[in-house]
């Protein structure tokens, strides 16, 4: 198998002797700049200029400006954007430096900016980079381009795909594209400069595909059938492109996309049809931490099977956004930490590119001078002709350097997204990030006038950083992290997922006894728990409990808790985390038993996994502070402190919709501060409550710290409840059966001791409104989420929805459209986002609301279950 | 009227002539010291200078070690001396320091230390310091004392006097010790030369007598019969000193002492039969801040009367006392920071005495070689000859001292404590803490080498403090100080307070309509309030609320919540803190209105008017602070801030038995947090509750927010409590009523939309255990103020008393003694211990506990109530 030319250990030596090399580029380049003019968007005139002279001056007026430029395409009257500048701008949210202040005040700012006309002004902006959706706007801009001998590769902006509807459309306006483009150039009396290569002639038609557009279910989980329903929009797509001759580029958007999208280029262009035409190429983000290892596969690739593709090496687009959601998630970070550190390695991925240029086609994505006078020195070293690479350009950025590259007789093509403007917001927003960043080349060149030394500076001289530290040590710590969420995108935690679903399927029907002072205690009565997406599979048979099971729990219980409660904290909280190794031991199988007796999808169940670990090692670090008295105030000659003590004996009452982190949540707090408890968890889920005592007398707790009591909660919860013995109860569920638990609660029972104290967490009927400036991409994937996660089956799901009259129809159409699209089926199937509901009585409860809801309002849409016999 | 001298101004010059005299002075006296043996307390050999080099190397071994000493009287077994030598001094509790510990255990320390006979050691070290209980013993110490020419002044030590028994044996006492010592002067055959004064012969037989031992009610509201139980013990002692030509000096104890000792001085040595016999004095101790102006009295005293009367210069001897008492209370603090500054004060008045040497003898108390140094070169420069004064100093203290001044020709007085060596063990701990303070004179010389040059520095040249700076500023504050109670020892003190009383007298039989809404509302049937200590008078008539006035209450609560839950916290806390302003205002009007509707003594009285103002500050301090949104967690990308948001409307229902503070504190913390409420005082103290309402309206809260609504509980209260528009209740008072409220809002009413929250605090039965080792003159007394405070009216009232048995007879005796002592009468009565029960149901529910108590056990003994029809 051909391996890829590396040149990671000669670079170094390399740039030693290049180093001259480049510096002379780029001040050649610096000289040619200099010689045409500032870019407009530095030049400090007009609306523009000011804005971001303003926005570099201020971080925060800068972010609410751009928080306001983002939700302007939602504003539809002046009266609104008037409100919204002020709230967003106004002199109370901008705490405007006082060098800023007086700026505005002597531009007499404020008046000017909020002045009437914001709107179309913004619209200018934003037309500054992206070509708008005027079919004669389109051509003519490019073929302007095309004159000053700039190729280009256009893009469709737009919402996010929220439905199979939207990717249909996205699809069919690639198509339209590409005819109204294969239209225009056939009119063009010669070719494009820049399409020019000694190779041969570029297609001029290039197009770039964001794969995200094209199906609206890609899940972690799933990236198979992901690939599949992609594939299938984008082979009429490659289709037109091999009858137009066309390019089709794959841009890169999130990390999470990433491994799917170099999966199903190579996939889909080893198709027969596809596997020598169309050209296509595909981007490699330079701040991706493992894209030089994705750079060698495909360089591999495409020199295994002899197909010339292109590859655009960019810095990356998302830096902020891979950089916050993995520090949320507590995932590795993907990307650098510094700027030098992706431009360091830009330069490294530039020159493997040049030294693998027998296989593939090089596009290096920059504005920078240093990056683009590096590649330059490298090729020449290498003796590369320039025209055998190009570099791209984003449309309406960087002119004086597009300037100077073609006149040093390189190929350019620009980036040039189509589409309507104001829905491209986003677009627009994050150019104007990238005008302005402290560390952008652009903004310290034109803006701050860094000095040439300074911008092109060896980036390698700065010195690199370690990887993404995770916080997580799984020690014992008062600091609390949250478990991250299992990250389904890696292949490696999918089949883990598989496989542990089939192991808890060889488990099944087991008998799960009572556990009563660490001890198993049989019933006379078992009940089953079934798989609610399969009644004919049962996952266990639950101990039923008597009346005299309850009272020798209790027996128990109080027995233990006087030691238990004098245990020093830390190591009750010793226990607890404990605990919470054995679950994160077992997550997996623990999700997949969730999967199976719940009917969790896999990120529900591993979520509600992830919660339950936290809820262990969150009450320990709560109570190994709480643990130490607290001294509450400094009286002279007094020694003041406070002492937790435990309640007593309790009885938890948990839910099955949260089966395994409600249940623990409300244990773990009880037991770790010296209590002792009877567990009851739900009859729905008592599999699940079995496996959680397990983990308990796993750990090590003492006999009768915690039991298990599955059983007729109406007689045996009931029965304790109003117990003189039982301190405390713990309760989440229904308001019906809270209420009653509150009510027997407060009647003091004879012989009780002191009051007994509930914790009661009831129903909830959630709304969320869609206010008329609310994004619309966010407001449905919210609204979904949170209406149809776990099947609606939360107390804090959405249940009203209120949206404002000048949304309603849009916002219900791509509502509709977007439940329309969600996968329906037994939860075990990776992908499958709708799963049952908990058993027959909930799904008959269900469409009994949906009949008396058709006869007093309008049914919007109703779906269908698959297979099922009596939906 | 005669003046004193002043010696103010001429100090700093004539310091400045005398410096080097007194250097001179200084120096001959260490000279003869160094010749002497260094005291054998500093030897640093044997079981004290052991101790004593150990406990100056380590605070915390000293503070534990000097605990054990004070504990050590009470115990009996050796096993029980073993097991507090361990708690005490075991090395967990004495963090020793390295040095220390390496120390102890070249020493074979510990197992030394933790040896047997520990008891007889330490009464051993003891004895250094006190002359014993066997008057053999004490004459023979005596007659050796003054076969070396030092003359003596003997003092009791002692428990502290917790009952006119014990205060009657006191007093004898000291009759038996006059008696006992003159028959044994009698046998002496030559004078002391320490009592030859040129001004003619001093009495030989001298005693200090501590006035606090001769009453055991000193109340500070009412020194009026202090000095009256107080002269009635002195007579005898005076009489027999007329009759044994015995010299009575009053000692000074603890400031709260201070000015009702020179009252009584100069009241009793003014009577006819004491007006020139016998010879007496006082002491003056220089650490106090206002001791100049003290000694200019008794100066002019003196001179008016043309009496001699010794008085004896001391530093004093409470510095820690006062120093936390005074910032407990905060309170100013009487005694000066700093030991330099006491030591120039000390200076300044030797000055004035000498000065002054026409009207009063001087004795000069002090161990410190450059006072003793000052005082004779200021009588030399005044020309006054050396044995016109004399010098005092302490039983086994500083030896090589006396043994300078007796041969420098100075006369020396031996303060000699007598009495039984055990209880007399926190005069030991003084006198240890004295011997290894970092500060004190004999320490820095005998034990820490300090140079001569230091002991002999001038004092004054170490700048003075400023005067205690009190921390309450009266300004709203985030920080919450503890209203000081009001200092009844000040007479401008007694004196509001009598004004106060009979202000609220011309104030009786008012009207006390409801106030719902800000406005006044008259009902049909108007209940009494009555002088629980005179039922004929009529504090004020309470307006009866129906179920309709409750309802009109809740509903002008309701309307007033919204806008006040909105109102900013810090607003809301502005108001709270201008109710306290006003309390603050008000306070001796409030107190006094607490005496005659609750029966509550003064300072019982002005410590729940204290505690309202409290509540009022503290809970708009918390407010300000709750009222910031906190951030509850950093997550990436997330904002998470907790905001604190009202309950609703709620009921406060309150007891009598703090009849403002209780009222005040549920009252306050509900309606800063943004709730309204309907207040429900008691109906036995109405009228309290109605003066609380008119605070809160003349501080401006917002109609509604506020409102009063008395009578009758079980009919109104009850309804509002059930009520499903009211969200919480906040109920102090029986368990009975408690539990019913606790039951009530447990069910859910239709309509009720929250479930109610209730905040119950119900009756208690506290107990306290006198152990083996407890102190029993802290035991006695703080079971009498705990049992019998406001007549055992609180909910944590002594009710049951554990005694271990070796305590248990002699306990149970100065209990009984100490209960017979307190006196029994109308709370306006200052110095009325015990007031009235709150009315004639409670004093019959009494009556007939303790007639039931009779049936079931013995009774130890049953005081009186004196004019009482019923008792």
């Amino acid at each position: 198998m051909p391996t890829v030319i590396s040149a990671t250990n000669q670079t170094p030596r390399a740039e030693l002797e290049l180093g001259p090399r480049i510096q002379e580029y780029g001040e050649k380049i610096f000289a040619l700049i200099d010689a045409a003019e500032s870019p407009s968007l530095f030049s400090k005139k007009g609306f523009y200029g000011t804005l971001m002279d303003w926005a570099m001056r201020d971080e925060h007026f800068k972010t609410q400006l751009f928080r306001f430029v983002d939700v302007l395409p939602m504003l539809t009257s002046s009266s609104e954007i008037a409100r919204h500048l002020k709230e967003y701008l106004g002199e109370e949210q901008v705490n405007l430096s006082p060098a800023l202040r007086l700026g505005l005040k002597a531009a007499g700012g404020a008046s000017w900016l909020f002045g009437a006309g914001i709107k179309s002004q913004v619209t200018g902006m934003a037309r500054q980079f992206m070509l708008g959706n005027d079919d004669k706007e389109i051509v003519a801009t490019l073929r302007k381009s095309h004159e000053q001998g700039i190729a280009f590769t256009v893009d469709i902006l737009g919402e996010a795909v929220v439905s199979e509807a939207e990717a249909d459309q996205y699809a069919q306006r690639y198509l339209d594209l590409m005819d109204l483009l294969g239209r225009e150039i056939a009119r063009w009396h010669h070719p494009c400069k820049s399409n020019d290569s000694p190779r041969g002639p570029v297609p001029p038609l290039n197009v770039s595909v964001k794969i995200s557009a094209l199906y609206s279910q890609i899940h972690p989980t799933d990236p198979d059938t992901a690939i599949d329903r992609i594939s299938a929009r984008l082979r009429p797509i490659l289709q037109r492109a091999k009858e137009l001759g066309a390019f089709i580029n794959f841009d890169m958007e999130s990390y999470v996309l990433k491994d799917l999208t170099l999966r199903l280029f190579k996939t889909i262009f080893s198709e027969e049809q596809f596997a020598t035409s169309p050209a296509c190429g595909l981007a490699i983000q330079a701040y991706l931490r493992d894209c030089e290892t994705d750079l060698e596969e495909i360089i591999n690739w495409a020199r295994a099977r002899r197909r010339r593709i292109t590859v655009r090496l960019v810095k990356g687009a998302y830096w902020d956004y891979e950089t916050v959601i993995s520090q949320q998630q507590h995932w590795p970070v993907p990307v650098f930490a510094h700027k030098a550190e992706t431009d360091t390695n830009f330069e490294k991925l530039s020159l493997m590119l040049l030294e693998n240029e027998d296989a593939v086609d090089a596009a290096f994505g920059t504005h920078n001078v240093r990056s683009i006078a590096h590649v330059l020195a490298q090729a020449e070293r290498l003796g590369i002709e320039r025209l055998n690479f190009e570099f791209q350009m984003l449309y309406g950025m960087a002119d004086p350097i597009k300037e100077a590259v073609l006149q040093l007789g390189c190929r350019l093509r620009e980036y040039c997204p189509v589409g309507e403007l104001l829905p491209g917001m986003a677009y627009l927003v994050r150019r104007l990030l990238e005008n302005t960043s402290n560390e952008g080349f652009l903004a310290n060149k034109f803006a701050k006038g860094a000095s040439r030394g300074e911008l092109l500076k060896n980036p390698s001289s700065v010195a690199a950083t370690p990887a993404f530290q995770s916080t997580l040590n799984h020690q014992p710590s008062t600091r609390f992290h949250n478990e991250p969420h299992t990250d389904f995108t890696v292949t490696a935690e999918r089949e883990k997922m598989h496989g542990a679903v089939q192991e808890e399927r060889r488990k099944l029907a087991q008998h799960h006894p009572l556990i009563i002072g660490n001890k198993p205690v049989a019933t006379p009565e078992w009940l089953p728990s079934l798989n609610p997406a399969n009644q004919k599979e049962v996952i266990g048979y639950a101990a039923q409990a008597t009346v005299e099971h309850a009272e020798a729990a209790l027996a128990a219980a109080r027995r233990a808790q006087p030691a238990w409660g004098r245990t020093p904290a830390a190591d009750r909280a010793e226990l607890l985390e404990k605990v919470s190794f054995l679950m994160r031991r077992d997550k997996a199988t623990l999700s997949a038993l969730e999967v199976l007796e719940a009917g969790k999808n896999w990120p529900e169940a591993d979520a509600d996994v992830a919660e339950a670990i936290d809820f262990c090692s969150f009450y320990a670090a709560v109570m190994r502070d709480l643990g130490q008295p607290q001294r509450t105030q400094a009286v002279a000659g007094e020694s003041n402190l406070q002492h937790w003590w435990p309640r007593g004996v309790g009885i938890i009452i948990a839910p099955w919709n949260f089966p395994l982190a409600i249940l623990t949540g409300m244990t773990s707090a009880a037991v770790v501060a010296g209590n002792a408890v009877i567990m009851k968890p739900s009859d729905q889920t008592p599999v699940i409550g079995a496996r959680l005592m397990d983990l308990f007398m796993e750990a090590g707790f003492p006999p009768g710290v915690v039991n298990l009591l599955t059983g007729p909660g109406g007689k045996v919860g009931a029965h304790l409840v109003g117990h003189p013995q039982i301190d405390f109860i713990a309760f989440t569920g229904s308001k019906e059966v809270g209420l009653k638990i509150w009510e027997t609660a407060g009647r003091t029972a004879p012989g009780q001791v002191d009051l007994k104290k509930v914790v009661c967490e009831m129903g909830g009927k959630n709304c969320v409104i869609v206010d008329s400036d609310a994004d619309l991409d966010e407001a449905v994937l919210g609204c979904i989420a949170s209406a149809f996660g776990y099947q609606g089956q939360k107390c804090s799901a959405l249940s009203r929805l209120i949206v404002v009259a000048d949304n309603y129809s849009k916002f219900l159409e791509r509502l509709i459209a977007a439940a329309a699209s969600m996968r329906v089926g037994p939860a075990e199937v990776p992908g499958n986002v709708i799963g049952p509901v908990i058993n027959r009585d909930a799904q008959k409860r269900i469409i009994d609301i949906i009949q008396s809801g058709k006869q007093e309002a309008k049914l919007a849409w109703q779906g269908t279950v698959p297979n099922d016999p009596i939906a």
